[in-house]
């Protein structure tokens, strides 16, 4: 089994030089992509490709954690995001096939909101 | 090393078993917990079991996909969450020491949003 972590440092690699070939590389010819937040759904290589090709390019990334489970050949990170002159976080579960490319990737956006009242005693704000 | 990969399974079980004092068992004494989108911390295992044994009773929690890298001592979860009549997804990242105990939490909720216009040539919703 090909190691998956070092499959998914090159997508992020690949995706932040805009090195498409090489982030093709990473993917099965069926790679499936989710976003659970959207319900939107992408199958294959060439439309997976061809939608981070054309998103609107304004973004940087930078990988904050990577957990790899060598067992399981899972992985999720936890990448910082600059977009346009927002700062976000991305968290993104991976799966991986025998020869160590991406089966499937599942990505979140998760986004600043303001906490609910009534733990301030327990809380501080960074 | 501990596996603190059954460290998070027995928090995770504890939290929805309501069994805070089982729940204890899995944080180091100095945890800290963060929430990056609404910027809070919470130090100190008291404090954060407190937090979570006050939050409004209303939800279940079912672990979707764990992923454990134990050359790191790394774990991060992906929970499928029923809070009130709303299901989310949950994403949370831990950290332990060497008895095994968790050191850090980061907790990540991401919410639904529509997505933006100009890629359903590639997409599908599900």
């Amino acid at each position: 089994m090909t190691e998956l972590r070092r499959t998914v440092e090159t997508y992020w690699s690949a995706a932040e030089a805009r090195d498409w070939s090489t982030f093709a590389t990473t993917l099965s010819d069926d790679v499936v992509y989710e976003l659970p937040q959207t319900r939107e759904r992408i199958r294959g290589k060439d439309a997976y490709v061809r939608f981070n090709r054309e998103y609107p390019d304004t973004w940087h990334i930078s990988v904050h954690r990577l957990v790899a489970d060598a067992g399981s050949d899972h992985v999720a990170t936890w990448v910082h995001a600059v977009v346009g002159l927002e700062e976000m976080h991305a968290v993104t579960f991976f799966t991986g096939d025998d020869a160590g490319r991406i089966t499937t990737v599942t990505d979140f956006w998760p986004e600043a909101y303001e906490p609910p009242p009534g733990r301030e005693h327990l809380v501080e704000r960074y």
